[in-house]
């Protein structure tokens, strides 16, 4: 990964000016360079990827005299993201991940999978990955959440993704991982929120079926979008068989949301993202 | 058009060799055969495109003795459909489908264009087509629909097509035109009913926006669903510029849906659609 | 259209810096900056819409002080592009392009258009616009080719458009056009080069088709691209089918590639094309 | 799976009744039929899911005297497929079809990798599937071929799988595996023939980039098409970038591919499919 700027400020004229001329007298050379002004709340974001070698705390010292005082200025870090991956039964999106993972393409480190189903343990463990199985029968929702609080404080990840993880999380969950926990929705939200898309879908008789990987907020399936993507169907297609067309859709719509996460491209503004892709 | 044999019944054993059989012996030769089985309701779909001379009388008694006493059979008419189209103020779909009516591409024949606003009078005109102007100010909903009614009772068509008809439709306005009203809504059913879904998808930060043609119903947008299709938008687009976008979707959207209304490729079972395309 | 800057330049260090405090300097504020270095060539491209009333000559000259001396820098004309078409026989693009039109949604003004048939000009004449009937037949390519480029002189249209025009351009009617003739190939260039492609792919066949937009230079469909897109199909449909599913995406990818060109966003280097969308 | 029947005939009137009429008298119910006739030589396709426990002999025969003598009729054998997998070094295709078959998915049977280089091995072995290093270096390209023809004739599979092996087949070893031998191939054919197609793609600027699966024979990349797919690219990918970005185009097609040839859904006719999706 590039030295990367990430600034999120209110806008003002003379913004792009003030921050290439801070790099510029640090002898920085801009490789790539992104900008955006959310014109309803007049907020400018933008990120660059530089080259040469800065003083952290000198450049940091120079923009936020140069930008507004409510300005964020952020020098992300270089290495790769830590995350830890919580499963239910599906295979589909943990094989993605593992797979990626085991061939350097995630630019991500996989620390463990968390399942609260054990039918996964064998996949992950060919991956030399550890699985903690926490099963949630017989448990409190609190209970269990706090079960895998803890196995995610060992891990301390950088991003906790829940890939096709079937538990509905508590905000008290949430909010420790606020815009760092990446959720794959098995449909086009908002089409079809909750449970059983597919079968939602199916009854709906839709012709078009997708999938939506999003940041967790505090209600359900209602966080900011990342990515989406589509597939064709047709009344011939079962409520199983959509579901099985679907999964293809899903695991690669994750796999790209997250690579645009680990590659710090995704800002979160209020509800929604802006994606300098 | 070619000869068109189109059958919904109940399924049972042998129905496409008793069906064929009745063919076979009446000397007419099966140029394309689709059928399907919803499996739910056990219902059985055929539509057969056959060449040759049939008495229709005698086909259809042929097919009546070999069928279920509940199976419908149906003959289609060759000419093409006679169609009223009803606009409000935007013109896209109204100009997609007088383009293709003006060099026969449609399969249909364009009898009027009924506008609750004047502003598509002119477009209509140069293509040598009644316009109704019939302007819901100053009337009730009840009073305005009956002028409309009767201007279609005049024409007495196939199919009405709503083609960014902004007003909503009382059940007694979409009854007797049950399964031959086609509207073009301006988003990914389900994803935004209603009215401004564009400004819904904005303020949702969706990646990708859709249009959905459909039969209406009873239900506002509650409808089956005659074709789909969707493009990626992204962070930069106001809720205007991805209304701009729609509209390229939703005119082919909904001369596609027509296209396979028109060649009789749609079934419609419960608030599904079975096409055969 | 606001403001418009467009640079390309040799890459080298500060070059946003440089720029954009020309621009602080002359009290413009800037709406929208979009830049790309083409790493082969080592070739910087900005966009940059701006607000403020810039004194041109002022802003062009600090400008050229501040960039190296082989660097291209344009204001971009504010006022609509004047166009000529050229049509054969194929309505859907010249609908397409006159609906737009008519409606203020072009971004350019249809001047007129030639025809080397004279089937369009019914159509053409319901939109108000000239058309001049230019047969072929009779004549060598080179004296129909002098009378085309004749009408064009009379309108000296900013850019020419081939619309379905079937005809191979020789190398003296596209130079003094480069890089203002756009044209719409119907097939997804590379794969179908020259005629008949539907033909092509029905034999080759494919389960996509395409349609490609793109500058027209003095090889034959070898220009820089555009704009593509494609649809899929299958084995039952015909080449003529094809053709006709085709016609959709040709008319589509021809307007948003217009659209793309009269809003200054794409640049053209070497053969191909940096496109701000 | 379920019953089969699958049968390719020069077409006559009364094919579907006479085939029908025999699967009726045998008590046999027809759960899903697909035919088609291609146009230009008149050759008929059907494909027949049934339920019921043919006598397949009697069947057969009864089949036989129904139809033409040239008619081809199979009865699918309903056991999954064998297959062995041909890699080189990249391991996506390879990763999707191991994941696949791990948790039954495919069905298929990998019964073996065989890879030209060695670093696919690790990744089959934790997936339990025998691998075959034959490194072609130092080898004639007949002697390697023999090796790898030698270990094929060990597992006697139904098909052979291309996931991206990079080598060039000879006729003689892709005669014995006419229509078993399947390879994806890093283009959108036939835009992009042979080796490098990013490369190529990039070179040319184009807007699209795609993936073909497609059967072999003979000649390099021009066999019939199984399922192709593409994804929307821009001037800001490198072709490095494009060629991981091709990478899920490539995989997802390949297993849609072999999904439809496992499934008995793609018949071959000369040098074209036809697919009963």
């Amino acid at each position: 990964m590039p030295n990367l700027l990430l600034i999120q400020s209110p806008d003002e004229p003379g913004l792009i000016y003030k921050i290439t001329a801070v790099l510029f007298a640090h002898g920085l050379n801009i490789l790539r360079n992104d900008e955006f002004v959310e014109p309803e709340g007049n907020v400018f974001f933008m990120r660059t990827e530089f080259a040469g070698n800065p003083d952290a705390g000198a450049l940091r010292g120079a923009l936020a005299a140069a930008l507004p005082p409510t300005a964020r200025v952020r020098l992300a870090d270089p290495r790769p993201r830590d995350v830890v991956v919580l499963v239910t039964k599906e295979h589909h999106c943990l094989s993605e991940l593992l797979v990626r993972h085991a061939f350097g393409e995630l630019n991500a480190t996989i620390r463990a999978v968390v399942g609260n189903h054990e039918v996964l343990a064998d996949l992950t463990g060919r991956f030399g990955i550890p699985f903690h199985y926490l099963p949630h029968a017989g448990r409190s929702r609190a209970a269990h959440e706090a079960e895998v609080l803890a196995v995610l404080a060992d891990y301390r990840p950088d991003y906790v993704v829940l890939a096709k993880y079937m538990r509905i999380l508590s905000p008290g969950f949430v909010a420790p991982y606020a815009n760092r926990l990446v959720n794959i929705h098995h449909s086009f939200l908002p089409a079809f929120v909750g449970a059983s898309p597919y079968a939602q879908a199916h009854a709906r008789g839709v012709k078009i079926i997708g999938a939506t990987a999003h940041f967790v907020n505090e209600q359900l399936d209602q966080g900011p979008i990342i990515a989406q993507s589509v597939i064709p169907i047709d009344h011939t297609q079962s409520a199983r068989e959509m579901a099985q067309a679907g999964r293809d859709v899903e695991k690669i719509v994750l796999a790209r949301a997250l690579q645009l996460v680990f590659d710090e491209k995704v800002f979160v503004h209020r509800n929604k993202t802006v994606i300098f892709d």
